[in-house]
């Protein structure tokens, strides 16, 4: 019951162990299409290039970023938390001039201030987290796009955190790169990120691309400047994923059967359904912390439905409670990074964990764990408070 | 039965099906400290720094490069394949001044060509591939260290291909750093790529370590240039797999767990064993498809054990081949890149498939195929040469 990675969902288990093909058998290239496809529906866009990176969220956004960047490019980043702080990090690393805009933690930004500091700095790319775990916050980005059009610059948003508990609209929102990860609400393992680029982002890429040694052929001579990275270099991942089948890396299959299945299943219960369910026990759970006595960190307007913090009440050894937690109950909740590292729990309901049972035994569980560290819940305070956002 | 990725041992399977624990788990941390001892095993190496990088084969090699090259500094790659062409793509992506030798396909280096090279060429990294499966050949490395060691280059490896069912003894031979990948010898999906580094390379990589913003306390100013991605900054990487556990990606715990088993099953049947497993299901294909008529591509005396690429025969359609060995019989094999795309047929008996029912299987197979395309083999040419080397 952390901020992810969380439990996987049976199903995804269960898909994961099927035995591999082989990687330009008819019955992988298939299965890969349908990954893009139904992607296409996780990230509501109709982004043809719409696949997976192999590698955790982490590597998602590297490959956007410095598929996106060159070296003095200048890119915006709103950091509202850790999350933020690692995209400027990525972007320094792909040498772009990178330029934030701050808002404390625990905050969100306006569209206005986003705007500004846009005006200001005239990026070639907005990086934005949609949902920072360190602080649970999750940004509004329907104005952003929007934003970013008027000044000519490409909106990038990683959404690994809240993506298929909150809703994110690729095209409505006009975001032009997206990525994201399995672990959190998709109720996967960490280890594939799905992403999607726009038409206009795509373009972007295209004119760095250089087919590598080995593969290139006559009419194969690369243009613009090469991406700085391999791996990551989303014109070449393209041409993988795309009706060439280019070899590029060996795609991993078994992540690809989790995608894959992680996809399936948030789509038969339906996006909006998946919202309301995070939403909904997000609520339980909030309601439940704040019945057993507990401080909630952060704007609660602007939080993410599948995550809350809470402070650690004074004379509290918090890290005790997540041991005991952990140790005596089998439940794991979380503590955040910086300024916030041992100050505050943080409790998710995301993908799998969203589930009443899994809410209850938690509040259950936190209740006896506050007591014998010494604060006085009420008797069943927790569990009652969220069977009432139940209902 | 292609040159990988190959059919997944079935308790490799098994393993990954299990459910997950949190990052920072005991549990967790307990298995990664674990997979860390087992591939000191399987790299035989006592470098302390043993762990993964959670990507395919090809991060691994690119998480090695990027953190041992800085712009400008020399790298010296002897060229004998596809794959020693993309050591040289991901070094040029680093920045580096990359220097190339090369032998024809099919061949590889004596030392004394690549000690002529690194004499002249003064590298700061000598990046040289085991196996490379577009010509199946296998460089010998036993003096390649001490060649390195004497013109104070580090030496980097890729064993991806080769690591299982071949010799490597990386502190023998004196490899500085060596990256490999689950989805040959080791039975296992492609998605996770161990890494070994030597005291000395550590060394080098820490010299550039930066703690990334969001995470950086006091004391931990960087030092150094840093490294110019943030997933393969493997100064990162030790740290999260450290004592210190500080987060940087969060670990693909699926992966993880199945690299911890093909890690077990190989140590369980044992290093030399699997090599002469390996050896003796290659010498079984090789005499077989030799017995079928087939002339064998590349320096016989120096293929690796575990593929073996043969001419397509004149006036026969070598992709009907390979569509009929899959589509009728439900085998898979490669062919090649580049020079030899269309024009070899590699086939591999790697992992779970070196096994003697999938050597005689593939041979009877391929006998049938061989006559419909117009061809004449003996009739039971192929078995009867495998059942040979069996004896």
């Amino acid at each position: 019951m952390g901020p992810g990675p969380i439990t996987v969902d049976p199903r995804v288990l269960r898909a994961m162990s099927t035995q591999l093909v082989g990687q330009y058998d008819p019955a992988m290239t298939a299965l890969m299409t349908e990954v893009m496809a139904l992607y296409r529906e996780v990230f509501r866009t109709a982004n043809e290039q719409t696949f997976l990176v192999d590698g955790t969220s982490r590597a998602g956004i590297e490959a956007a970023l410095v598929s996106l960047l060159e070296p003095g490019d200048r890119v915006l980043v709103p950091v509202f938390g850790r999350f933020g702080l690692l995209l400027t990090e990525i972007a320094e690393r792909c040498g772009a001039e990178v330029h934030t805009v701050e808002v404390p933690w625990g905050e969100v930004f306006t569209p206005e201030q986003v705007e500004e500091a846009v005006a200001s700095v005239r990026p070639t790319v907005v990086a934005v987290v949609q949902g920072d775990t360190s602080t649970t916050m999750c940004q509004p980005l329907a104005d952003l796009g929007e934003v970013c059009r008027r000044h000519d610059a490409l909106l990038y948003c990683d959404a690994t955190a809240s993506l298929g508990g909150n809703p994110f609209e690729t095209d409505a929102w006009g975001v032009d790169v997206v990525t994201a990860g399995l672990q959190k609400c998709l109720a996967g393992p960490s280890g594939s990120a799905p992403v999607t680029l726009s038409p206009r982002a795509v373009d972007v890429v295209q004119g760095r691309r250089h087919v590598e040694a080995g593969l290139r052929t006559d009419g194969d001579e690369g243009r613009g400047r090469r991406i700085a990275s391999n791996y990551f270099d989303l014109a070449m991942v393209m041409d993988y994923w795309g009706p060439r089948r280019l070899n590029h890396h060996t795609e991993a299959t078994t992540m690809l059967y989790g995608a894959h299945e992680c996809a399936r299943i948030l789509l038969e219960e339906g996006l909006d359904e998946a919202h309301a369910r995070h939403a909904r026990h997000g609520r339980a759970v909030l309601a439940g912390v704040q019945a057993l006595g507990l401080a909630v960190f952060g704007d609660v307007a602007h939080k993410m439905t599948n995550v809350v913090a809470v402070w650690v009440p004074d004379g509290v050894d918090g890290e005790a409670v997540r041991a005991s937690m952990l140790t005596d109950f089998g439940i794991e909740i979380g503590t955040s990074f910086g300024p916030l590292a041992g100050r505050v729990w943080r409790i998710g309901t995301m993908g799998y964990n969203a589930r009443t049972d899994a809410v209850l035994t938690t509040l259950a569980a936190l209740e006896q764990v506050l007591r014998r560290a010494g604060t006085s819940p009420r008797p069943g305070a927790g569990v009652d408070a969220a069977l009432e956002v139940y209902g």
